[in-house]
């Protein structure tokens, strides 16, 4: 192997090694930290931060890989995985220096400012308390945007930070495939009569179900040798090499089953990490391809699996058996409708599956909007409630359950949401595909079998890394890109059963 | 104030942002991580320490201080907070760059296989097995002595490393003072009649007593809200930053009132540590003035205060409360000789405070020896039983009960020992000048109260992190540098009321 790459991979290493500690600091603040460590731990973070970045903008990193480019030029990354090193690497070292270090400050100044003033216009569900942060947010990712070439449409750059190739016309071309078939799909649905689900926000033991949950995760094949479940105020993922990966998973009393499958998303996200070539870790391929194929992966295991029939054929009877009284006298079937209801509201986190994307959608166009400079900051929360009522038939009554429900803006990331609902698309997607190649899925999910399932998403996602950009993966795969068809289907087989469509 | 200075400040800060990231990730596979995580681990601590080796090495940081120590020439370090960081961050300087990275890298490597090594010959009770590696680790040793300038004894340099200033001379004048009469005190303890303690090995609760333990904490003064307590192999503290100090505790069921004790010495160093002057965070004097001085805190918390009578008569009641058919018919006093038995036994962790010291002045002898070159390794095990029963009357039944017992030398730590002892020697020597200070302190305790004790050692000790070196502060607090004789007046007065001597 070719001495400078070792030196890059020694070099990016090191980097490596800097951000999972992150990683790690970023964890213990949302696990076990007491309140105390809040400030010093801010500049904890804030040090690795910087040497991360200075190693990553180094003169050294810079000569090594543009020796590095020539050793490898013409060789096709889609087959070699040292090319595929390198052309990660020059991504990575190109977004890093291409923004000022002042820039990274002054964002961050605003952004803290930004995020204090969202938690209270939220609480207060009044948008002027945000409005003026909002609108320097949006000025500081206008010029984010100017540093990096002049693209087809300046979303794409920051489309690119998140899902890594995409296109502003190209999510449009896919979610304008979807919104009005979601649409329709939603529309019927609500002419039929409703499912009852009161059993599902009876009073669930915590304990209990928590150990219920990590159970499943460990029947999909998430490894509790290299993982763990803690407790923290939101459920995420994490990881700090190949063999440390972690989630966390809360509870709420309201809404007790969410723990269940919150660990099922979760796990997912996590085997993903857990299954990326071991090989690779600390290199710059040693990740996962995306957000949107991260999120294939945990939908696919919360949604396609874990809200399917065969899983509770399998799963029912031992949940009955940990919860007999809140579940006595519910039918399998009856459980099954229940946690594949749907409805439209007003929060984005909690929306079902048929009306997930649409909630997307709508930010989406906002945020083009925003980028475009085609709609006014003081005017988002009435066209935010416009587009609710057009898409899901509901009116935000305050902003706190419209506008103002999210933390993204506040953090400054403008472009991360459609990789939620690309996600979906690309689970369906690979759903289809897994269900021709493996033969009688569904009986072995029926019998809680999933290593047929996981050594298929190891051998075709999980062990890829990031060696492939998102789009490739997905054709190289499915042969062809996302494409919102799948899901379509999906979705419309699946409430057709449900609601008697 | 000096601008070289904010600057230095700014480069130490950076550093002990590496630190305390590599103390938090330490203290994350002391608790959770899973087992997976080991060998990635062991990666980003080594990127950390070398990053932060790298800092402290820097020709900036020497520059620097070789400009402050002119600027601050002839400023006494005692009375300005300033000359203290210079000549603290000196000394760091100094050791830091005297050792080369190769040397590092050699012993880091030889203790690794030292390490293992011993974990087999103690589980085997084989010293053969540990013989070899303890040689080399013996001679790099004597190498790294060799990277200081000559001292008035080989062994300075390594006591120094762990109780800055302290000299073999004086340690060996303190032990001497102190061994005659400790064994003394033994031989008299042992002609007396033995108390009875069958009664603290019963079945106790964990969870009962762990919450317990963590309540005597906080009644003591631990600062929850900037600390916890979590599972680990050991009990240890460590902190992140001021504001975030936390301890680790472990249930033994054959010896389950270890947890409280664990509990009282490790937040007694916590204590230690959340009391230094905030302002000094990230500074060179921002922790503690010395591993003996620490000590000190937790064994005064430990024993002193914690296995006192007027402790006991508060916290009795409690405890037999939540432990009724435990303590059934145990009166206090018999409670308080039962935790407070002395008996010669072959484990240092285990030992009571009347033969404890002993089991260290052992391991002096031998570290000292060991320098000198004036014992071959393969004679250990024979002198240091020879040693037990001269000092404590028993002869360990094999290796693993005798100088295979201790981690340290696995580790390469020739010269700490001594500190515990000298801890000792320091919580009685503060004690009696406490008692001096504030009137009534054991009817403070009598009633659950600690604020004026916490109050004393946050302003004498604790606030004053690492401005002094550790004799320098006890002289300042006592008038006198470490002496044995309180500590044998502690002794002598304590088992006299428990053993009627």
């Amino acid at each position: 192997m070719s001495e400078k790459l070792n030196q890059l991979k020694e070099l990016y290493g090191e980097i490596s090694d800097l951000n999972n500690a992150a990683a790690l600091l970023g964890w213990d603040q949302q696990t076990y930290m007491p309140a105390g460590g809040g400030e010093a731990r801010g500049q904890q973070l804030a040090t690795l931060g910087k040497i991360s970045h200075d190693k990553m903008t180094s003169d050294e990193f810079g000569k090594l890989l543009d020796e590095l480019k020539q050793e490898f030029a013409g060789v096709d990354p889609l087959s070699s995985e040292d090319a595929a090193m390198v052309r990660m690497a020059a991504r990575d070292y190109d977004k890093a220096t291409r923004v000022p270090s002042e820039f990274v400050v002054e964002q961050a100044i605003v952004t803290t400012k930004a995020f204090e003033a969202w938690v209270e216009a939220k609480s207060k569900s009044d948008f002027s308390i945000f409005r003026p942060h909002l609108e320097k947010v949006v000025e500081l990712v206008k010029k984010y945007i100017s540093f990096f070439p002049p693209a087809d449409h300046p979303y794409d750059t920051l489309l690119d930070d998140y899902e890594p190739g995409m296109k502003t016309a190209d999510v449009k071309v896919i979610f304008d495939g979807l919104r009005s078939k979601q649409v329709e799909l939603i529309k019927a649905i609500a002419a039929r009569k409703q499912v009852e689900d009161k059993f599902l926000h009876k009073k669930y033991n915590e304990e209990k179900l928590w150990n219920f949950a990590a159970d499943v995760t460990k029947q999909f094949g998430y490894d509790w040798t290299r993982g763990r479940m803690d407790k923290a105020p939101h459920p995420f993922e994490t990881s700090f090499s190949v063999n440390d990966v972690r989630i966390t998973n809360r509870f709420e009393a309201d809404n007790p089953l969410a723990t269940l499958f919150s660990a099922m998303h979760e796990s997912g996200h996590a085997m993903y990490e857990q299954g990326v070539n071991p090989a690779w870790d600390r290199t710059p391929i040693g990740h996962a391809a995306s957000l949107a194929v991260h999120e294939s992966q945990s939908r696919m295991w919360e949604n396609l699996v874990g809200r399917s029939l065969p899983f509770w054929e399998y799963f029912y009877p031992r949940l009955k058996k940990v919860f007999p009284s809140q579940l006595d006298g519910v039918s399998l079937k009856n459980f099954y409708k229940a946690i594949n209801k749907v409805e439209p509201s007003f929060i984005r986190v909690n929306a079902d599956e048929a009306t997930y994307n649409l909630h997307i959608m709508l930010r989406l166009e906002l945020e083009i909007a925003l980028v475009e400079g085609k709609v006014a900051i003081k005017d988002l929360p009435e066209i935010w409630n416009a587009k609710m009522n057009e898409y899901l038939g509901i009116t935000p009554p305050n902003d706190a359950l419209g506008v103002l429900q999210d933390v993204h803006w506040s953090y400054g990331s403008i472009g991360y949401f459609s990789t939620y609902a690309l996600g979906n698309l690309v689970s369906a997607q690979l759903w289809e595909k897994i269900n021709k190649d493996i033969k009688g899925l569904d009986e072995e999910i029926r019998k809680g079998k999933f290593d047929s399932l996981l050594g298929w998403l190891r051998k075709h996602i999980h062990t890829q890394g990031r060696k492939y950009y998102p789009q490739e993966l997905v054709q190289k795969i499915t042969g062809s890109k996302i494409t919102p068809e799948p899901y379509v289907r999906y979705l419309t087989t699946k409430y057709s059963g449900i609601y008697g469509l």
